[in-house]
This record gives structure tokens, sequence and C-alpha cells, in this order.
């Protein structure tokens, strides 16, 4: 469970416990005495942990499903997301069949087995494409954007394809705009929060703008669509969809997260009850909260690390003087450069002004 | 530091660490790994303890102000509130003087030496009056209100007159409401939050209406006192002041907590700022947050333990459900009949509706 998340849960007077491999310093391990250390393969000690707990939740889509199944059987203890859940996202590939037989409209993908396959996804779909491994990481890693089939084979190569690695390509959607939804659910219903407008540089967000500068129809098509496939997957909790808007304003689901998300962050000040509080409500069997912005405009801007060195928040004054932003820093204790280390809201009654202001204020300070 | 400061300090990215004592079971122990266990008057372990931390905050007024200073002077760890604030408002008597010596109106009072001063305090003021305890507890612990010489006679013993416990007497100052005042205040300056009402109930705060139902004349002055009276013990943090309004409008300081306090609840979600923020804001050298409310009323009505058992909420749902509500449950282990084990904040366009909204949501809902 994680710092934001954490917060949530000592508000409703829940303790906590992290269970954290042994090499982690996550910053989440300051908030309590109950941790646990091994590895995220290991079922003795997954279920030992599993007995300490009223309900686990879990911020990380790389664990195994069918080992979370016999964590939740042999201990006893609820686990969401289900791990059934888990099961049906668990690698790229697997994903993109469980929402495209859900019916959701996703972005054109094959699976790549092998050079033969890499040319004729660009043949049909065109190039450049996107290669990514299936288990790999997120903000980027782990993707490739190739331009032609030499630049394919050797992404293949680099993504582990001649290591059993399972290989995915994407076709390269024209997008004029990308779209988040967060959706909580838990056993009797959903919220739905509003549309946004998701700004990446480097393959990582770096602005959310709430609501998403889109025709009203469009923001509700999205919600749908987000509503649906947290459907699919019979989600309990807090789950993120990212969308590609294409010119012609088809909406295409690009990737999910079965945890708070970065997109979800203006939540914290810019919803009545934000992703974390709904997550842990969904989690802990609590009804959920409103999704209804508390202010008319809302935009997110993550601080990305500036330095590589020990973290240290320069001037964040600038933040904290202006009665309309919100700042939060998330305590890890190096910054690297690019590295997400916190970040700010700003809200307001106009989208343009509020941005404005917010890219202002994230330029002063610095971490 | 209390549960709900430590909240945030991670929100800034800081860690926290505990000092307690080793019978007490503060859930705010549950928030870190790193608690210290000693006496409240182990020199030797606070000074440990304070060269562990970068900055030392209290939310308990009963620390031996001086003890504070050799702490700070031998740790070379800040330590806010000044060491010099407690010393200046170290027990009642001291604090009454303080307060009373910088030209703010407090209820009459006197030091009670025996006998004969009960009769004479009495004899002035009028009966009934009230006598405390000087280093008395609160909430009403260590308080006695007598009508006649002979309940006084039995109260001084039974507070500890007779067994070198300092006494004073207070007035019984007719009054038409409670107001109560927080104030953040760090090397540059203040921040003053709205004039609240405080509806008592058996000497504990049981309701907190904000902003106060007074002429708003009234409640710029009760502000203006609470900025007198932190000036006057050079406060840094939050303080709370309670003042009693008299019939005829007169607003006497009737208590200083130097600390988050009950009656600032409602600033969590009724002001842009909270008072655990510019609290922590306050202490670190941050700048402070507005102090504006962000609805028209708020009210906050404490959940008092409605059993003598484990602690466990019944029906958070009907709290939960309501989109202008907001529960807040402590995480004490234990529920006992008349303690605070929570609270709920209502916000709302107009007062009246609002109070009765709470009022309503407050039956509901029991620990």
């Amino acid at each position: 469970m994680a710092r934001m998340s954490a917060l949530q849960a000592f508000r409703f007077g829940m303790n906590i416990a992290v269970y954290a491999t042994s090499s982690s310093t996550e910053p989440v391990e300051q908030m309590t005495p109950h941790v646990v250390r091994g590895g995220l393969d290991d079922e003795i000690k997954l279920i030992e942990f599993a007995r300490m707990c009223d309900v686990i939740t879990l911020e990380n889509e790389f664990v195994d499903g069918n080992l979370l199944t016999r964590v939740r059987e042999a201990s006893g203890t609820p686990i969401y997301p289900l791990p059934s859940s888990f099961v049906q996202i668990g690698d790229k590939l697997t994903e993109k069949d469980t929402f495209k037989n859900a019916g959701i409209p996703v972005t054109p993908y094959a699976h790549i087995n092998g050079t033969s396959d890499l040319e004729r996804f660009g043949d049909q779909y065109g190039w450049p494409y996107v290669l990514k491994s299936a288990k790999g990481g997120y903000d980027g890693y782990g993707n490739a954007t190739v331009k032609d089939v030499n630049e394919a084979i050797v992404a293949f190569d680099k993504l582990g394809g001649n290591r059993a690695q399972v290989i995915i390509a994407e076709a390269f959607v024209p997008y004029t705009m990308e779209l988040a939804v967060m959706v909580a659910r838990n056993a009797t219903g959903y919220a739905v929060y509003p549309c946004v407008e998701s700004i990446q540089q480097n393959h990582i967000c770096k602005e959310v703008i709430a609501p998403a500068r889109i025709a009203p129809e469009l923001q509700v098509q999205a919600q749908q669509l987000a509503i649906a496939a947290v459907e699919a997957i019979d989600g309990i909790g807090i789950f993120g969809f990212e969308f590609f808007l294409t010119p012609d304003n088809q909406i295409l689901l690009n990737e999910s997260a079965p945890r708070p998300h970065n997109s979800g962050h203006y939540t914290i000040e810019g919803c009545v009850t934000s992703q974390f509080e709904n997550h842990i409500r969904a989690v802990s069997g609590l009804p959920l909260g409103s999704t209804q912005m508390v202010a008319p405009a809302a935009v997110m801007i993550n601080l990305l690390g500036a330095y590589n060195e020990g973290a240290h928040v320069r001037n964040p004054e600038s933040v904290l003087s202006d009665m309309q932003s919100h700042l939060h820093i998330y305590g890890k204790s190096h910054s690297k450069i690019g590295r997400k280390m916190g970040h700010l809201t700003c809200l307001g009654h106009d989208i343009e002004e509020t941005l404005s202001r917010a890219r202002h204020l994230s330029k002063l300070v610095s971490i």
C-alpha cells in the first residue's frame, strides 16, 4: 500500500502493514512499525503476511494473479483487487485480449513471435509502431517506437523477444489528445471520476487537466468505456484507464492500472472524495464517496527530479503561498532527474487560467 | 506528534518519530517505525530523541517548559512551540497571569491557598464558582463547580489543594455562547482562523459551528484577542483559544491550547488549509496557508464513545454516503463511554441546515 492510500486508511482509524522486498526503501515503510520483508514470489511469506491483515490491497500490477489466488485461499484474507482481476490483466497481451473481448475499442495490436510478425504488423498497420514487453515496466520503460523492420528487429531483441519475453506490437495511433478516467468500484456499484486530459513528455505523464478540454459527450463516452472496462475484470478498488482520442473522435483504450493512478492525483483537492479515499473505501467495504469536482477546473503537474542527489525541495514557498495551490512531496530519499518526486495541484474557475498558473508555479519549485 | 498532524507531515514528504511513555499506546505509534519510549521527565532520553529529529513539536501542554529548554540546548534541535511559551502557560495560574498582564480580558480568578481564600473569592465574585487544579487535566477533569464554602472545601481537598497542588478559583461567568479561534504563527507572521461557536456537554466539546452565529464585529474582536494572546507568548505553531461571550457582549479568554485543538477540526475540510497543515508549516519553517473557509458553513460533531469495548464503528455508511459530510475515526483501540473516538464534519451553504444535517448524521453512527 502506497503512501497516499495509507493516509486515507489512517483517517478511517485503520492501521497498516507493508510487505516490502528486501532491497526496497519505499517511503510507505516509514509510516508503520509493521513491515514484513520477502520476495514478491515468496508464497510462504506472503501467506504469513496476509494472516496479519484484515484486508490486503496492492498498488502494483506486476504480482502474479495465480499466486495471489493461492495466498487468498491459504490465508483466508480478502485481497482487493481480486486475484482474478490480476489474472485478466496479468500482462499487456492478456490485458488487451480481455478488454477487446469485452467489446472495448483498443489500439490495434498483435502478439509478435519473430521477424516475420514484425514485418507483417508494420505492413498491415503502418510504420512507425510501438513494441512492448508484455510484462514490462511503466512510464515508457519496456517500450520502443520502431520506424522500420531493422529498428523493429533490434528493439524486439532488446526487449527480450529472443529470450522468451512475450512481445506485443501496437499500432501507432495518431491522436489529438490523451484522456484518462478513474473508476472506483465495490460490491454494490461504481463511482466514476471526470474524464481528464493527460499531457505526456518523454512517455511520462507531465500534466493532467480536469476536466478534459473536449465536448461533454466525448467525456461521457470515455467514462462509459472506463466503466465497461472495470466491469470486464470485476474490478474492486480504484482503477485508472488511459485512452487515445483520434482525429475522428474515436476513443481507444490504451492502458489500464488496477490502482490509484497519476492521472487521478488531482482528485485529492479537486474532488469531494479523492481516488485514494475511494480506493480505501472500496477495498474495506465502505460505500463509495462522491467523485464530483469541487472547482470548475483542476490542473496537476508532476514535479520530476531536477537533480541527481539527496531529495531536497527548493522554493516550496512559491506553491505553498498560493491559496488555490497544493503541494505534495512523496518522501523519496533521493532525487533523480526525471523521477516523480511530488506534484502540485491548482484549482480554479477557468481551465486556461488554472493551467497557466500551475505551469508558472511548477517552474518555481524544484527537487 | 499526534495522528492528524502526522498525516500532514507525510504529505510534505517528511518522516516522523514519536516519543512515547512506556505505558502509552497512542494511535500515532502505529504510523512510524521510529518510536522512542521514556518518561516525560527523562531528560537524557528526551535529548537522545531530540538528536534523531530535525525539529520537534508537542501536542501536549503538560511537559515542563524548563526541561524543554534544557533539551533544546543540549540537542541543538529546534522545539516548537518554543520552550519559553510553555513556561509562560506552564500551569493555569501562570497562564492566566500571562494573558491578563498582556491586557487580554480573562475571567476573574485567584490563587487559592486555603479555606479563607475559598470564602473570600465566593464573597467577592459570587457563588457558584469554579475550582481548578493549576496543573490539572482537560475536558472537565481536574475542575469542580462549587456552590458554597462547604462544597469548596471538599473540592479544594479533592483537587489536591491540601497536598501541595496549586489551586485557582475562577468566577462563574454567565455567558451566552462559547467561542473559539485558532491561530497559526511562524517567524514571519500569523494566520487567524474564523471565530467559531463551541457547544459543550458535560464539560466536553460536543459541537463546533463555523462561523459563530454572532455579529461579524464580535467575530473580529475574538480573532484580535486570539492574535494578541499568541503574540503574548511568542507562539510558533498552531494555538487554540476559547472564549466566553457574556450577555453584554464582552469576550473573555477562558482557556488556551498550544496545539491543534478540537475546535479546529472543522478546518480539515472546512478551510483551504487545515489547522494540522498550518501547524506543520509553522513548525517546519514553511509559509502559512490560507485560513479561508471553502463553504459558507461547517459543523463538526465529536463522536464520543457509546460503548465500553473494543472500538468498532457502527453504521459509518450513513456519514460516508453524504457527499457534504466527512468522517474521521481516530484509530483508538478501545471505546469508552464519552471518550473522543472520532468526529464528523458537514459543509453547507446555510448554518442551520448544516447543523441539523450534522446532528441527524451523528445519531446514526456510533462507536
